[in-house]
């Protein structure tokens, strides 16, 4: 080979483990990071290394960032007695991009799965339980994913709370905004069909 | 927003301008590389950095390397008379990965292109003719893309090489391996036939 175990073919190798590139994508990125070196290759390589020094997991939710307790847990502003529970740090930031939640989060971790060995241990499961006496909370929605796994999840979950007598919650299913009725899956339109609101 | 010019915030947004990053999936490499601190963003980190410093163009050829010659230009068992000349280096590695072609490259850089004003002074054109003369060439690939672009910048070097007596040649067209005619377009299916090979 031409690039043989050059930094470019090192490169070349790591950028194709990232999800959503391969080999061939990550040779296209290698090049354009190279023809863009001063304004992107370069402060790319400073955000990583950045990054890897400074990134930590919010010893209370679970959230991504830079700091030992994250800025969601510390901001006072935020209803204390609320608390999303999300399986990824990805859906927390997904729920944030949307505005609408005020409270606080608890990321999980993933799902539990019989399939892949995943118990509640394995999970952020006890330390939500944890939160939940310690932090006075009265409210918890399940924004957990619509799959079989996150379901499963959510009711289990259900079932530690359900004795504590906290207000649960699930995200509403139904048609998304823009969304077109010949492009949904039949099970969506069912739940909305069921979920149907009253004009 | 949670994550207001944090590290990894400006990390997030270097990411998403990466070709065939977006983002959401910039945001999903970023999760993940924190996820994989020690065995992916680290090295990561570390072979960009060794990149941005070493990384240059062959003044010879144009291709990407760690020297100012690059191996295929300084490889004696390379013939020196035969000359493949594409448009990017990403043409280049295609090539050999290929593996069919011992001759020597030439790197464009592009394609002439009236609309993006790209004349033959922005391409190394110049140089490719330098070449031609200095390292005794007799034979001369253009395996340019099968595109307008391409096919006017073949026709160009076509036209500068002809009174030199210069054998010219392009890629042959027709029937990608494995491709099924239902799946090609009309153009292709029109050139595998009037290149048709008797049996």
């Amino acid at each position: 080979m031409i690039r043989n175990s050059s930094p470019i073919d090192r490169l070349i190798d790591l950028m194709a483990r990232l999800p959503g590139l391969g080999p061939r994508s990550a040779r296209r990125a290698v090049l354009h990071l190279i023809r863009k070196r001063a304004h992107l290759l370069t402060p790319l390589a400073e955000a990583m290394t950045e990054v890897a020094q400074t990134a930590r997991e919010c010893l209370n939710c679970g959230n991504v960032g830079t700091s030992d307790i994250c800025p969601i847990c510390t901001n006072e502003a935020r209803a204390t007695g609320l608390l999303c529970v999300v399986e990824e740090v990805a859906d927390l930031w997904a729920m944030e991009r949307g505005g609408a939640f005020k409270g606080r989060y608890h990321v999980l971790g993933g799902t539990l799965s019989a399939l892949d060995n995943v118990g509640p241990e394995d999970l952020r499961i006890p330390q939500l339980l944890r939160r939940i006496g310690a932090e006075n909370v009265t409210e918890v929605i399940l924004a957990l994913n619509a799959t079989i796994d996150g379901q499963t999840t959510a009711h289990y979950i259900a079932d530690q709370l359900e004795p504590q007598g906290i207000a649960l919650s699930s995200l509403a299913q139904g048609v998304p905004i823009g969304g077109e009725l010949d492009y949904l899956d039949d099970g969506t339109i069912t739940a909305a069909l069921n979920a149907r609101k009253r004009l």
